[in-house]
């Protein structure tokens, strides 16, 4: 039995993801993967997720150029979640060009932008 | 509209969060919430989350006194998913007495825990 086999994926085949820079620690951004992602990211190195709104395998940059570097992943005591620590090209994990996902804070109960900006969405991505 | 009414919940009601220690960025474990447990955590500062297992409202630390202090709460681009950062009373955030529930590392293709044990689970929950 693989490393694999011993994971809970939810009903969907899916399982959640959380990718944390390996030199900061910082929480960069979440998603999910499937089986096959997993497989994939372990054998390339190459941070792999699946994405839902494509409905396909997603190697992160494959896009961009912005790879995420696969350095180090666990599971939790559940098995039902992995945490990947990644190195990531271009400084920036989020399609809006910020370093991370997670840019929203809540602040008087208002969300406030506290993300840094890294790179610019409309050059890296020219033709959304 | 509240703060709460621009988040994406799942359809099940639910949305994934992360739980990050606020000094070492460390992450501690994976949990979900409902929109209950967001404000519960929110108003009170004590972090709260939905147990799917027990399917109730889970107030973290009430069995085991482990309570999580709430000192940040994020959103991501989508708002689909929940960053917290939090002050971890009793040093462990998982149940079986480690620091992080992320403690199993797949090194040469296994699994090794690789945790760091904090308490006795037998000792903190002696009724299991």
């Amino acid at each position: 039995m693989g490393w694999i086999d011993s994971l809970k994926f939810q009903d969907d085949g899916l399982i959640p993801v959380i990718a944390q820079d390996a030199s900061t620690n910082e929480v960069l951004m979440f998603a999910f993967a499937n089986r096959e992602a997993l497989e994939h990211a372990v054998r390339t190195g190459q941070m792999t997720y699946w994405s839902r709104s494509r409905k396909k395998l997603w190697i992160k940059g494959e896009e961009s150029g912005n790879v995420q570097h696969l350095k180090a992943l666990y599971t939790d005591c559940d098995n039902d979640a992995i945490l990947v620590k990644i190195e990531q090209d271009g400084g920036a994990a989020c399609h809006t060009g910020k370093r991370s996902c997670f840019f929203n804070e809540l602040l008087e109960e208002n969300w406030k932008d506290v993300g840094v900006q890294i790179f610019d969405p409309k050059k890296v991505y020219p033709k959304k």
